[in-house]
């Protein structure tokens, strides 16, 4: 037996480290008063297909299935189609509406490189808000969580508009411009010569392709914002005007702007982004996979609901709950793996019955644990020597011993195992004493 | 467009209160010391049919599907059997495992009664200790959790073993045990002539139909569990010495004890249940349906591992997140809801930008948010008056305005819609002054 391929469980310190983070996660998201949706997994595959209409790789990586009516019906694949689905059935919505969503997705695809056939989803996106404060919103609320997560990174940023205008004044057709993006995207995978073939075989014109490559091989400080709109006549582009004003904005935000950096040829694969993109990267550049990205799709929420007159602006992020946890296990000083995970649950206070004092074991659980305190019980009859060394070893420190002498004496014998400690008190104070100690 | 019939998408306010009980929940098992465990959604059809076998119903309600390669998959119908998965590929697991998962499980069965065909389900079982410590353990687990929650609850138990004992004083035929156990479950919702009926369905010999009437038909008092022992010659048999040394315990436990009620004739209707078995209702008795449950299942662990010789105890708590909604839903005095909510989601500040301010607006969230303050900025140009009402109504209290004045003086201005005051500080002092006030 085993599990479906591209499928894990997750147990012990491996899934308490994931909940610490989707608890973090959570936590930001309401400090940014993000509402939480809870989406239906099961779907009306007839609509998921019409949505994602001209997407066909992305149907065919849809996991079908009928009920016992024949209904047919699809598994999610993301949590953008569904945010859709919210803004269609409930049209009063009071806008901008800022949703978060952490939840399972389902890929039936190639599970080579990493990639899963089930895997967790934690998304924000604001509908409703047009840039560029809904960009920095995002940006800082993706940043700040990082920072949280003690994992330094960088936000590289661009603006397909932007970017279409630039291709558009190298000679690319405005019919390829989605295409020869998608091909720019590579390019901290692939070699120079790569893209170029690549560009030939998009039948992508000389000029255009001898101009591209040109762009692409200058050194980065010629590619700065202003200097390429000069050069090319953009200096009125909207594209253009929507990047400067946003590097405007983040030059004045100093802890901000400092973790943004600027990247021309940032364009991400999908191809309903029609103005911002970004994403985010190891700051120590040790782990190369992307930790989350977003960007802006202005527009689409209207066609999926069918109510295109809407032209709602919308913008999202994404954070890689799989990158993360990548990341954390290469480290080899695991400081926010620790951080993250001991803050949330520290080791339980464990009471070890001596004879037969079940009763009062269960007492004296129920007032630690109505207290905030975390308990666990063992069952009696084992031998107190193996025991201890047995919970010291795993980083147990504190053990209540309830003996049938100490039950009619109305005290506990506590045991601090990590300073060899023994204290004889009233199960009261015992509480107060453990209640200082871990609250 | 519409959801699935039997799904449903949550939001807002409901969602709000949905994550607040999970998270109580949460933080009820880790105080139990119980680890997390999320396992996979997709599992192989041939694994989860052969290890459900003879429960065609079962079955017949698992929703199936293949992917891409042909492969037979079908969704979770429960938690139970993932649990069973977990313990076959991880065969080191220590023991007592005491594991927890909160999870939508998937049944394509009838709508009808509230059923839903996606649901969560809310899990804590230990594998590997037996009663009657594991018992306590879970009673006080739910019965805590319950009382956190502010919703008083009786517990209902009973246990198979005895039931079993009693049925066969009766003439029951063993091989008609569970069959007869199934009727007796009904009882709460049908009348004594529906039982007698279906007991003669069955073909239940009619000098134990009568006896069996005769039982039911007894005032409660006449019920009691050494009573109906002393009546059958069963004071020595398994199942009575079970049942009377819970009691015993639960009569030493008055806290615990006093919400338990031994219940003859509940049995639960899954047949997997092998001894103690329990149920949880509203104790105002104006909320029908059971809000959670759970029981005891040796062996069967072993069996769903192949691994039968290991006879692993097991026994498991299910809180019916579902039926805890609907209870809170028809509270007209909704104590309980508030105090759920309120207490993991107060109302943000919100800062309004008058003018051109973005870059301090944003800087003035990051500290607030920073220091744990909720914030929510508002996009600027809208009128003053028009919005401050709006947030009134909206129970925001604390709102800060940050004109081009303020910033220049290095100020914020405070207002706090409730007590209709206004302060002018230094934005240091307002963070101050909010901390003291939301944590």
């Amino acid at each position: 037996m085993q599990n479906v391929k591209g499928t894990h469980d997750f147990i012990g310190e491996e899934q308490r480290l994931r909940r610490s983070i989707r608890n973090l996660l959570e936590r930001q998201f309401e400090l940014y008063n993000y509402e939480e949706a809870d989406t239906t997994i099961l779907n009306e595959m007839d609509w998921l297909i019409s949505k994602y209409g001209g997407g066909e790789e992305i149907v065919k990586e849809m996991y079908q299935l009928s009920d016992q009516r024949q209904r047919a019906l699809g598994l999610r694949y993301d949590l953008t189609m569904p945010l859709a689905k919210l803004m269609a059935l409930n049209p009063g919505m009071r806008l901008p509406y800022r949703r978060f969503e952490m939840g399972k997705v389902f890929r039936d695809g190639p599970t080579k490189r990493g990639r899963l056939r089930e895997f967790w989803q934690c998304d924000a996106d604001i509908i409703g808000l047009t840039g560029p404060e809904a960009e920095l919103e995002l940006f800082q609320l993706a940043l700040q969580t990082f920072a949280q997560l003690e994992i330094p990174v960088v936000l590289k940023w661009n603006n397909r508009r932007f970017l279409s205008e630039v291709l558009g004044a190298l000679g690319v057709p405005s019919n390829m411009l989605s295409s020869i993006m998608l091909t720019l995207d590579k390019l901290a995978k692939i070699t120079i010569a790569e893209v170029a073939t690549e560009l030939q075989d998009k039948l992508l014109p000389a000029p255009a392709i001898t101009a591209l490559l040109e762009l692409i091989g200058r050194p980065s400080e010629l590619l700065e914002m202003n200097s390429i709109a000069r050069m090319y006549n953009l200096t009125e582009a909207p594209g253009y005007l929507e990047v400067r004003q946003l590097q405007q904005l983040l030059d004045q935000l100093p802890w901000l702007g400092q973790k943004c950096e600027f990247d021309l040829f940032l364009s991400r694969g999908l191809s309903f982004y029609t103005g911002t993109v970004y994403e985010l990267f190891d700051a120590t550049g040790s782990f190369p996979s992307s930790l989350g990205s977003g960007g802006r799709y202005d527009g689409m929420i209207g066609k999926l609901t069918d109510r295109e007159e809407l032209e709602l602006p919308a913008i999202g992020l994404s954070f890689g709950l799989e990158s993360i946890m990548a990341l954390y296990r290469e480290r080899t000083e695991p400081a926010g793996v620790g951080e993250v995970s001991t803050s949330c649950r520290p080791a339980p206070v464990v009471i070890v019955p001596i004879g037969d004092t079940l009763p009062d074991v269960m007492n004296t659980a129920l007032q630690l644990r109505a207290a905030g305190i975390p308990v666990q019980t063992e069952p009696s009859g084992r031998k107190l020597g193996k025991l201890l060394n047995s919970l010291y070893a795993r980083n147990i420190r504190y053990v209540i011993l309830l003996g049938e002498d100490e039950v009619k004496a109305q005290i506990v014998t506590l045991k601090d195992l990590e300073q060899r400690q023994e204290f004889t008190l009233a199960l009261d104070e015992a509480v107060h004493n453990l209640t200082q100690l871990y609250l």
